[in-house]
């Protein structure tokens, strides 16, 4: 594979061009005004699929969107690598916050990426890192050195909870059978220090509703005198952390992995600098649960957020009014080895407890999803960290990631296989944000690498 | 004034259709989408006055929308009445909740408006009541019987907190003196029990904006991590009222006015079913301020009240995310002698003293006024009741409301005159709230009740 980064930077313009057309079609999963887009998306992906050299292609049929089905199989000796990665992207909102369009990707140098990084909503999360892997097979084909069997899945769902893939993979267990999982939905700490996710937060995600009177109400005939649904889901919300930032539902604790000193103090090593931190957030101090570092916090500990509230006027001027309804999307990030599905009956048991006479509480569960670890001992660890060091010239560091990919717990459980989390994005990169962007070089060095993975996993395990 | 019912028998037809073609236009002052609609207003409340014999009829302009000024003169040595309304009202939102069209006026018959009520935003607040003042001069007029001197000061701007009427009050002195100032804005008990407003609270409106970090975050990759703004949002307005659902603002209750339990219980006798409350707005308890009754949690008590809250996503499905930003709309309700620009102040201080680090607080003040009192024993006071009693055959009872008309502290002070309210909607008429109506009964009455202030009124002058 010697010729692979040649071969990279012959085809690196139109690499890119073919990564701005998968990202100009807005292929939002959370928003049904975009199913038709997000159907278009999977069918350029499978499209891209053959031309890189897969041998059979076709599109799944969910009772969601479809899975783009692919795979190339050269010898049944040899081992199979599976390739997950999801075609649809967030929601751009808050379009105004956009320098340009979401949907109309642009190149722009930044601090952090001098030779450029394509802007727009799925450039990182996870079109860009998902199409890596298209490219890297399009050269071990092109180059007759595909080393082993490759297979992929790429899913439409992934932003909404993956309601789909659980159905589907139960129900394609030989189809999908493999000797390891690839996935390219994380990230790494820097361009020049590379990093390899050993863990995942799980997630379960709920939405409530607080009903008051019947009706909107004016507020000067009947404030003060009946419960305010706004005021009180403000006061249910503050009650579920405690003057720690304790997440103070029962039994929410009772299951939390909690590492030893040492491992704390190894995880402690990975650079990060807090002042950098803060100046890159623009907030005075962090804030969390006490007794935990930033990192910490956001890798090792379960947490709550409330990722959305609404009720009552929220147009221009002012309408006094109490509101009969008020309504929140709260989140909570699962360490191992909290149940997702008994956190959220928990949630919901202990928020609908705290509701006072005069208001009706209404949980809806939206989705979940357990954590994961990683061993660092396995073929595909190993095989991953050597590709990394081969093409960065330095050792990656295993770190545990705040983020959740709820369908890594399902695939050990269903396929019998690990998952190795080979991300090429930073934590600047603003996926989930406005301004999501993906650097040049992350992407063209995430082609090169992934090569690499298959010839070292393919010769780990012979 | 013996033929004033027979005159509105005769005329209730036109009477009603020409409210209705008035409520047809949707005069939102609090959306600027709708302004050549408020201006139009303006000009149709200008013609009906012209139509309902003033001699002279103006639109004055202000830095805002433009005050509808009108007169009638007849003797310099009688009484001179300035009857106050607003021909703006309120957004019509949520407008899924109404059973037919905002500002497609239609009448229907309800439990307490057997004879129908006319549907619509602004129905009863206050282009219904307003217009009950027109047609009654129109009577006047046309019967050759006005009493005394009148004056009509109509604006379009009550519903965001008469930004530009104290300036025009401030600049008319000399040509909006007056003996009395006649406002139609409040409502009575019931159909057989009339009752005169003689409290009205104030008003301290603020939005409130907390801000996080610089941008929206990935919920896993920095939940935990950061103060998130809706969750530090909640919390403070968590922290606003204490246990017992005090205020806990320092210094807020320091100048509130104490009743005597005389006074409370005197309160105490209009009546008041709990339970027909409670199953009204179907709620299974009141909330509110320990130690005091609902009629005086809504009355003699001062409120906060969360009229409006945003954050994060609110679309449809779920996105992971830290908002950078959260918004309130907060109002609170005052009572005598409180300042509602020392308590706004009071309030601003509070709010950012309460915001923890990692967080930004900014408190952007809306719109306020202060409460006011009536005084029983005045001849306005006297000539209303005698009215009511007239028309309705039944003594009026005085009673506080809660709701505020901030401009009549205003009047007081620079017109130095009372204000009588004389309101003829009912509690039940969803003003502020999707599905307004306004009683035909009530629409009527108001038109034969108001001539008979204005008799009463001259002739007690003299």
């Amino acid at each position: 594979m010697d010729n692979i980064k040649s071969y990279v930077g012959q085809h690196k313009d139109r690499f890119i061009n073919e990564l701005v057309e998968l990202l100009k079609i807005p292929s939002v999963s959370a928003d049904s005004a975009y199913s038709q887009d997000v159907i278009n998306t999977a069918e350029a992906v499978k499209e891209s699929l053959e031309k890189a050299g897969c041998d059979k292609v076709e599109l799944c049929e969910t009772p969601g969107y479809p899975i783009v089905y692919g795979e190339k199989f050269i010898d049944p000796n040899l081992p199979t690598v599976l390739v997950y990665g999801h075609y649809d992207v967030q929601p751009p909102d808050p379009v105004e916050l956009w320098t340009s369009p979401p949907f109309e990707p642009v190149i722009k140098e930044t601090e952090l990426h001098p030779e450029g990084a394509i802007f727009a909503r799925g450039a990182c999360d996870d079109k860009g890192q998902m199409y890596m892997h298209v490219k890297a097979l399009e050269y071990m084909t092109q180059n007759g050195n595909l080393p082993c069997n490759v297979k992929f899945m790429i899913e439409g769902e992934e932003e909404v909870g993956s309601p789909s893939l659980s159905w589907f993979v139960e129900r394609n267990q030989e189809k999908l059978k493999n000797d390891v999982i690839l996935i390219s939905d994380t990230g790494m700490i820097s361009n020049t220090q590379p990093s390899i996710t050993t863990g995942l937060r799980g997630l379960s995600y709920v939405e409530v509703e607080v009903t008051g009177p019947n009706r909107d109400l004016h507020s000067g005939l009947y404030g003060g005198a009946v419960a305010n649904p706004i005021n009180i889901l403000a006061k249910m919300i503050a009650q579920l952390h405690d003057e720690n930032n304790h997440i103070t539902i029962p039994g929410f604790y009772d299951r939390v992995e909690e590492l030893s000193r040492e491992e704390r103090d190894e995880m402690a090593k990975a650079p990060f600098s807090l002042e950098a931190y803060k100046r890159a957030l623009d907030i005075d101090d962090v804030y969390g649960e006490a007794t935990y570092t930033t990192n910490e916090r956001n890798s090792i500990r379960p947490t709550l957020d409330v990722n959305g509230i609404w009720g009552g006027y929220i147009g221009e001027g002012a309408k006094t009014v109490i509101a009969s309804k008020a309504y929140a999307k709260i989140s909570m990030r699962l360490v191992p080895d909290q149940d997702w599905k008994e956190i959220t009956e928990l949630f919901t048991k202990h928020f609908e407890s705290i509701a006072p006479k005069g208001v009706k509480v209404k949980v809806t569960p939206h989705h979940g999803g357990q954590a994961y670890v990683t061993p660092i001992d396995s073929i595909g660890y190993q095989a991953a960290a050597a590709a990394y060091e081969e093409s960065f010239g330095v050792k990656p560091i295993p770190v545990r990631s705040g983020g959740s990919i709820p369908i890594v717990a399902l695939f050990e459980k269903e396929l019998k296989s690990k998952t190795i989390m080979m991300g090429f994005g930073l934590d600047s990169d603003a996926i989930h944000s406005p301004n999501e962007h993906f650097g040049v070089f992350n992407y063209l060095k995430g082609i090169e690498t992934i090569p690499l993975f298959y010839k070292y996993f393919t010769e780990m395990t012979k």
